[in-house]
């Protein structure tokens, strides 16, 4: 089992509501994270993507980047979401895509300080994607990890 | 049935993410809308009310306001969710109750121009509460909402 099929199903044991969205994680690399929802358990009154269902996927996906992140540089993390922003940008009548991304620089940081100090803060954004690469939302979080493995001295 | 069972029982039938929320609308009076959601089908990974589910239900507990106070001004009228903030206060380790507001002047002026104009954006905040009004989360957010049921000349 790949540590991206062991973290989905460790979501989908230990949060309810994520079955209900019948999420996928789909790939993994530095930095990115693709997961995908069909629409019908996800569908609104209006025929679309649910923006309940969007603000939840979205929320995932940046948790469960942030999480693969702080498991690739300490043994046991733990990932909280501290704030979101999110604006729904057009309708989407189909499944979604999301794509979820941190850069380099923030990565690099992130990985210094939850090492050294036990905690880190993760800026990430995220685009809620239609089958033509139409974008429906976008999504921009701030997550912090916390390292559960070891005692840091300092934590702020 | 009232029109906050009404409403519950749409929102139930046509939005099925919601089902597993299993929400409650409480309370409504104008301006102000009181949603409730136990934790256990809202539980995470660390015993908590899941961020993902907290976004979800404020994001239709907005939407439902939007909803019912469209519906006290024009006949029939189409809600959208247009832009989000969530800001994550404290973890929550029981059931949830949520508060939406919309200020008086902004309730005025959205149904002035929903009924002028066919479209109108209103402006609401939340907060999502513990048992104790320890306050979890703070929402804030814009919805479009539009008259179905009469044709306007200008729609901007």
């Amino acid at each position: 089992m790949t540590a991206l099929d062991a973290l989905a199903a460790h979501i989908r044991e230990a949060i309810p509501l994520t079955r209900h969205l019948q999420f996928a994680l789909l790939a993994h690399r530095p930095g990115e994270l693709l997961l995908g929802a069909p629409l019908a358990p996800n569908i609104n009154d209006k025929g679309t993507f649910f923006a309940g269902s969007q603000a939840a996927l979205l929320t995932l996906g940046g948790w469960a980047l942030t999480t693969l992140e702080g498991e690739a540089c300490v043994e046991r993390v733990d990932v909280v979401a501290a704030e979101s922003s999110l604006h729904y940008v057009a309708p989407l009548y189909a499944e979604a895509r999301v794509q979820v991304h941190a850069t380099p620089d923030d990565l690099a940081a992130f990985a210094r300080r939850l090492q050294r100090r036990g905690r880190a803060r993760l800026a990430v954004t995220a685009e809620l994607l239609g089958p033509a690469d139409d974008v429906a939302a976008r999504f921009s979080a701030y997550y912090l990890a916390r390292d559960l493995s070891a005692s840091h001295e300092s934590v702020d």
